[in-house]
């Protein structure tokens, strides 16, 4: 019973995505980071949910958005467990795990200054991903290893949004 | 039928605060702003969900958790008729609009350098607001006007969280 409730706290959508088993608290950093907050769609959202296989979990539901591949790895890196589900008529069309690129491009800068993906040349960032989980990462030119907490993400699509509300930290 | 299903989106909880008739696409940013976003409570999320009064909304439902003063005062200046339902046994037991104060003191910060605000003298930032919706506040000392997408928010709670995810804007 105390599962059917649970259940219930956030309901089916007709159309469009499913991001379930995102990390327990990742689902704000997550729609931020893949500019999905920007939509006028109706998003419902569930953060620390209980979990049978996790013990907590957050979830997300978008209704009419399907994700890009750079949204899908912007999700692997901060929840690499996130399932996504596609779904047609309030059912389930295409379920898929993510997956975290052996090598992660473009999607997060390196804050060692004197790194070369930071000189005026155009040479984008490259990161080997050496552990999944807990994530550790090192800067294919610099070699500077990173954490999941210590990174930096770059965001092209944020550059040209309009910053609703700036938060002095 | 149709409120039906919409209503069904997000379900009722048993005990804690729900913060409904927020601006469409603030909840998130109120969550932020707030410091409800570090919560390990249960906290569900609609945004851009249909409404009879104001045709889009967002709503926060949170377990466990009820508001101080200067959350009230937070939310009142990002969404002026948004609601505060405190919640026991899955029952409203009281219900209140949030309240715009005439001079909001502390929250939010003078941009301009050369505001007495900004001076090493500790003067605390206070606003007078001259209009609720839309949003237009002064600072009683330089008497600069601000616009809501304006404002940059204080938090001094942020200072000493651990700040997850930094994207570069």
């Amino acid at each position: 019973m105390k599962m059917m409730e649970e259940k219930l706290k956030i309901d089916k959508i007709s159309k469009g995505t499913v991001i379930d088993h995102i990390d327990a608290g990742y689902a704000l950093t997550i729609l931020s980071l893949t500019g999905l907050d920007e939509s006028k769609n109706l998003i419902t959202i569930g953060v620390n949910v209980s979990s049978k296989k996790y013990q907590t979990k957050d979830i997300i539901k978008i209704e009419n958005v399907f994700l890009n591949e750079t949204q899908m790895q912007q999700i692997s890196i901060l929840s690499p467990n996130a399932s996504i589900s596609l779904i047609e008529n309030y059912k389930v069309i295409e379920k898929k795990k993510v997956k975290i690129p052996k090598i992660i491009k473009k999607l997060i800068l390196c804050v060692n200054q004197t790194c070369i993906s930071n000189s005026d040349e155009p040479i984008n960032s490259e990161f080997l991903v050496l552990e999944e989980k807990p994530l550790k990462i090192q800067c294919v030119y610099c070699e500077r290893i990173y954490k999941l907490e210590e990174i930096v993400f770059t965001s092209k699509e944020k550059k040209e949004k309009i910053v609703k509300q700036r938060i002095q930290l």
